[in-house]
């Protein structure tokens, strides 16, 4: 298909999928899209091993890498990320943190086996962000960095296109397409409200062609809501110059979850998500569950701001994804998914997913054309 | 364009525009659209002089007339309209009136001439919108009759289609498209979360789809997000068989608001519109103001359900569109509209809003059939 991105990317359709498993990341390359590992999660040490195995199984197609690179937070700038955590863990009370904790333990999650109630930062800050990113630059396959929240600090956007990199970084709102153009970015991914993960609430079919019309020319991934071919066509008409896609990913063959969260998914329809600070402390859409519902009751704690919140949480994210068919752990798991997962209801292979989204594309693309009167 | 619906009604494009103001209606209907008249907030006598004037301005096109026929109240089936408004009344505790009346105040609203404080139940019950109906049906170049919410009943259905007529429903999840095909309605009007008024919160990317999938066959129409030529090309790719606009006509030259209403809508953003009860007790779509923000302040009292909190919001529709320019009229008045909203800031004509439509739905077509290899 012809699109800017895949001249640039050489790849064969501009279908771009985000996932955490290296498996879906190879998969997708190897099916004409391009497969992007979400790095947030992940120590530099894991991440190195993920790129290892991508770099040994994907041939010489190419892949990217999304991290999540904050601005600094005020006056933290300098410290390294452990004294980082300990400052922030300072600012979390001890509400929060007996309430999350209640709540796993009255759903049955088994406590982390050292007993420890912390996972720590993650990839959430600059300081933990940065060694993710030089991993990533050192791998030549790796050609593409997004950024999943935010316009990248300039030091960082110059550090990716001085390595012969595209940047890219995720948004929802007009204005934050207008930053990352004046930021230089070489593609700006827009997400409608629909979608999965930190989302905003302007729908996509409003969205999108707002985002094609501020980014003047930059090109613009059409993210939030689509799992399909005929949403696919929808995007290009609107202008995008390909598609990103998260949900989709979540539950295909090659994908890694849980059986138990997978099965949370499939059966899941567009109805059952919610957008929640609960979690990540910024609104983000995900399966709803008595851990959501508990955090909007106005008799408990109000989830924190991030990264505080992530310090509340991590805890209960790593707990219920390692127990996930365990007691009601589904039931205050996070399942970070777009409205679209109503529409998956099955497993496939990632192949399939590609080779789906194509023929179901061109037939749209058919019948629109059918609709002309003769001329 | 092709399309079954344009077949029955005798339009030459699926573009139906949802309005309260009969000279757009007309002017819709003669651009080769088909203008559906609103009919909610119109007395029986009201409705009858505005229908006169569309049947004598239209020449021989068809309209549509829109009216909200909720299922009967519980054991409140047989009263007659005024004997109901009494008793839906003794349920609307003081402080709501006295909140509702406050915020009207505080923002120099002027009380209705007549110092009352109702408007009354207006057409918002199967007792007040069978007389709306039954006018409308002696109209022979009213073609087509759209419930507002929720599936009619069966003998209104069986009313509408056996005088030849159309018939149809708008919803926002796929179990009302499943009730409405039950109720074998003639189309559906599949509204996405986007949308002004009624809506629900399944965004239009995902819903469309999902809606033309469980109407199996029975004829899609787009609703929420759709005021430009792309939108509506997405629409039709996934597999709809017309668009239903609302907001685009807002204003548009013809429509009749008051100077500060239509430049409320002209300036608005699509982030400035919300979800809220506080008018009508449904969540409803609508510009976000200082009325809107009150009511979910959780030191206020909380939306009634419909028809109860119309009753207490009633007054306030009318005086905030009667003095829509006096004091801060525009912070507490009711301005239903749908995201799109935000890419609508400028006054066209009816007839060149349908005109851009349709040319920019062919350069859009153009546009992504450029984008596939050649053969």
């Amino acid at each position: 298909m012809h699109s800017v991105l895949c001249d640039k990317l050489g790849i064969e359709y501009p279908i771009f999928a985000f996932t955490h498993c290296r498996d879906v990341v190879v998969a997708v390359s190897k099916a004409g899209g391009i497969g992007v590992l979400g790095a947030v999660g992940f120590t530099p040490e894991q991440l190195k091993e993920e790129l290892d195995w991508i770099d040994e199984h994907i041939g010489d197609l190419p892949y990217g890498v999304d991290i999540v690179i904050p601005q600094k937070y005020e006056g933290m700038g300098d410290m390294d990320p452990a004294q980082l955590e300990k400052e922030l863990w300072k600012m979390v009370p001890e509400e929060h943190i007996a309430f999350a904790q209640k709540l796993l333990a009255d759903h049955g999650v088994p406590e982390w086996p050292d007993g420890t109630h912390s996972m720590g930062l993650l990839g959430w800050t600059e300081a933990t962000a940065t060694p993710l990113l030089e991993e990533a630059l050192r791998r030549p396959k790796c050609k593409l960095i997004a950024n999943a929240l935010g316009t990248p600090p300039a030091d960082k956007v110059k550090m990716i296109q001085d390595s012969g990199r595209l940047v890219g970084a995720l948004c929802g709102r007009v204005k934050q397409v207008k930053a990352h153009k004046a930021a230089g970015l070489d593609f700006i991914i827009a997400q409608g409200g629909e979608g999965g993960g930190h989302t905003g609430d302007v729908g996509s079919i409003v969205f999108w062609p707002q985002a094609v019309e501020a980014a003047e020319g930059i090109p613009v991934l059409a993210a939030g809501g689509v799992g399909n071919g005929k949403q696919m066509l929808a995007a290009m008409a609107m202008g995008c110059a390909g598609i990103w896609t998260g949900s989709l990913w979540l539950t295909v063959e090659e994908a890694h979850a849980e059986p138990a969260q997978k099965e949370s998914l499939l059966k899941a329809s567009s109805e059952d998500t919610v957008r929640s600070r609960s979690w990540t402390g910024k609104p983000c859409r995900m399966l709803k569950n008595d851990w959501t519902e508990a955090w909007e009751n106005a008799d408990n704690p109000k989830p924190l701001g991030m990264p505080l919140q992530g310090l509340v949480s991590g805890d209960g994210i790593r707990r219920t994804a390692k127990y996930a068919a365990v007691g009601e752990c589904q039931k205050v798991a996070f399942n970070p998914v777009g409205q679209v997962v109503g529409q998956i209801n099955h497993v496939e292979s990632s192949r399939a997913v590609i080779t789906r989204l194509i023929t179901e594309y061109v037939d749209a693309l058919e019948h629109v054309n059918s609709l002309m009167p003769e001329a």
